[in-house]
């Protein structure tokens, strides 16, 4: 068998080649326009394998802080390449007593494993029914899109967890920010949560919120 | 022109036509397995017009409750047609002073028109910034998908709205419920939401939790 | 408690806010260029709340024309922030007689509520049957996607709908402005439709077309 | 380098594998319940090479009617393999003079590949404007999702073409038969598009309509 | 009746209109930015019946190679109309004794129907089984998403078939070019596939590899 | 403010609550029937928080083998709560040497995590590029849908990660099992990858594969 390639063969295959690389993967040029179904694709002559690396969940996230907790998110942009492909990543860091708060991820669930420590975490479905589970190292859950869940150190020592998104950028609201961090008048969040007025605005000043 | 079909193709027509009712409407039959597009689908023969229409949206809520509002859907399978089709609807009734209380879809955006009195809406992003908006009559306002938003009677007689859902399931968690209205231990909602002790189990209390 | 937040948590938590804003929502720039998701973000600094609002449908279409009707649209990018968030509205009047002619929306399932006098609605699905419904108010009816459809006023004074889309670009194909206000040369729409040649010539008359 | 495999490797490669089927493929089962997403899907030890392959394309359809044109589609259930993998293909025969009626697709775009003859085809869009072109052998055109569009044999000889859909269950309202071949009163048909009463009757006599 | 249309019926649907077009189609732009959801639509104003044709299908791909065999692809933005559109096309030719290596699409599921000639298909599921056929003038097979799959001309004479894919971009890997064609090095290749030093080193010598 | 629920409040409210719990979460029930989205939902009120959690990851998979390395997945339904939500996990054990070979997921992209040891990866492009890493604790990478990639510990000790996928079906195909562990024929295999016999047949036999 003669293994020499026509040269017409190329022609047709490297074209082919090249509009593939539109779906193949669409690494996030955060310069450019973004549309609803991200951020625009740095040009493919450009992409190098960094792009798809990313080393910022290696370093433990700072826990010196009133929830005694750090989450490092690896989202598009900064994690250029996960733009579009439906997945990303997040590390948790919870010193002793550590948590992260009651929150939700608009745009995709989540699932996390417990790489050290003891976890308690949970979510309450549309039902207002708990799912409450103390994980130890190695295991994992996964919390339903959008639906409100939290994370505990329950352990003794601190604790590490990788989390993972089925989006490249699944959001993040955290509760008592959502609440107490912003300028929605007291009298609205006192209407629209049964607080008493005089807890909303404690939280307020602890939480740098106004009005 | 003779204007006479010749039986073969009838039967070709039939035959494709046979194959195209999946995906024309899957009309949820509630008694069949769920999977994670939805209901199943009814039995196309036994579909009928009463299968996507639905009245329920014609009659005020009740607002004789703690806040003085009621929320009335016309989800899948209440509103059976709209299985599968990604929208639905609901009816929100506001008597003076009604609040519905911050809450999410996670499943779906919501899309507002005011049909009677003044409201008061806003969302919370996951940057913590609060849109807010006053909607007279006819006004209309877009909630995102799994953002926390409210809606508040801010006129003087009653108010009615109705929304529109991206999908034929959109849920709803409402944050005082999710929060006080089920076993989920005082101290995990102390310590995931930065509430005294005090208040949450004032709240429980008033809201029916336990623990 | 000391509720004092650590300075690397803030700068954690506003990293992981900026990343965020890409999905919580795609306010439409209509300057910039479109992809198939729909039309570029406008910048989120600059997005207010009045990017989430309408006030388009709170005014009465003009009736006065051909089918005594009105369709006011709230789609991207005119309500500029359903853009990518799968829901849009619009609003029918119909004066007494008035009608919808016989339509279709490409990119989306309808909802529609009466909100005054009574509608006769109807749709043909592939098999070519036809499910047909007289509503009143508050009433709602289902129109699955791409499946012709139209709303007549059978009351006796003036109707009002609102009208729900799973998409912010639903599209609508209105069929005799299709067929009759456009160059489609009359032999091929009498060709394709089985209609008489006096028929289309008589109607490309009155809407407009041509050839 | 020792090539034996340990059992505990076989065993875990094998789980991982089991796991996988569901969306390695679906299988349509016609017997099974259907969710909007597809037919039930196949028992997957039951399927074989015959659940992916279809030979009723390959015979000519019967063109001895009314529009001298035949649709064969290979659709789910019937090409089986094609449920839920988003592609399936129809044949187009047209012998001389023969039409495919104006009619849409609800569920799926459609490309058409001329494999014999000439063909004038044709679609129009939203914006009433029209995109005709006239292929030839080996000439293809796509045809947006939902848009009203048709092919017609404008050459000397018979024509085929194949065309394929973005979806499994891509749907077919063909035009002529959704307003005349069913029993939509006449009087609701010239309401909804401006067409004489006794073209109506006249073509509800033709294609087998009542009312 | 009276047909003159009043101009603001006029205005208010012409509004619509132009609001559809995003989702009517979206003609790529290869000089625009790209997105996860595919190619810049070019401005609708400029966009002609040209746009959504193709020409490239009509001539035999050559044959000439060392496959004897070429693959001939209309995928965006060659084909320009279809992106965003969820279908696209490509040819395949195949020469006495050709093949196409075993390859993958990532991006969408294949069907296939031949035109002419004999040709054993093939696909291999997650589940190492696999799926072979012989094919004939007129018959179909679908190649599920991401799968490995290979066709191969039986027959006696040159074999053509068309295929079609559930993506405007569905992308191509095929196998020994991804394996052999390039600077991955031999060790590697050798490790992650089982391939002898010797095999590996003679295949990067016939298709242009180095390392 | 009297806290006080009217009891039809409380109605409409639980009657919305229900209605939701399809969206929430489907957890597998592997005895019903599957769909293209995916398996049957089991009853929600049969489900617990055991659902939401699995403990199969927690334990190191046994790397006797001929890759020295393990694959242990997460996904449904042995991992029941992912179903539909669009995440899964699996864990990565490479003893000294171990290596995943060169392997495609057909339905989702794949996010890993190194949590132990030194792991050098790669993917192969459909334009035939090689973006390779030699990955530390701590540093992760993406690996687009569909496209070639392999896992090889590059380190000195044992290495450990954690990989996950934006599908809860991911799929998994194994280059060599799928080429060599199977029954398809030797000569088929030798047509399509361009091996040589003698290397075929060695690997068959090496791998179980026949014919």
């Amino acid at each position: 068998m003669k293994m020499i390639f026509h040269i017409f063969f190329i022609i047709s295959l490297v074209s082919s080649i090249s509009f593939a690389s539109v779906q193949d993967f669409c690494v996030a040029d955060p310069k450019g326009p973004q549309s609803p179904s991200g951020y625009s694709c740095k040009n493919p002559d450009q992409v190098t394998e960094n792009d798809f690396a990313f080393s910022g969940l290696g370093k433990a996230g700072n826990t010196s802080n009133i929830i005694k907790a750090a989450v490092t998110p690896a989202f598009a942009p900064a994690f250029a390449g996960t733009n579009g492909l439906g997945v990303s990543l997040a590390r948790l860091d919870l010193a002793g007593g550590g948590v992260i708060p009651l929150h939700t991820h608009p745009g995709a669930s989540e699932a996390l494993v417990v790489i050290q420590g003891t976890i308690c975490a949970g979510f309450i479905s549309s039902a207002n029914k708990v799912y409450l589970k103390t994980l130890n190292r190695g295991d994992s859950m996964i919390f339903p899109q959008g639906l409100l869940h939290f994370q505990l150190n329950s352990g003794k020592g601190p604790a590490l967890a990788f989390v993972a998104f089925g989006s490249s950028s699944p959001g993040l609201q955290i509760l008592p920010f959502a609440l107490f961090a912003n300028d929605l008048p007291s009298e609205l969040v006192e209407a629209t949560t049964f607080l008493s007025d005089e807890e909303v605005k404690k939280l307020k000043g602890v939480l740098g919120g106004t009005n």
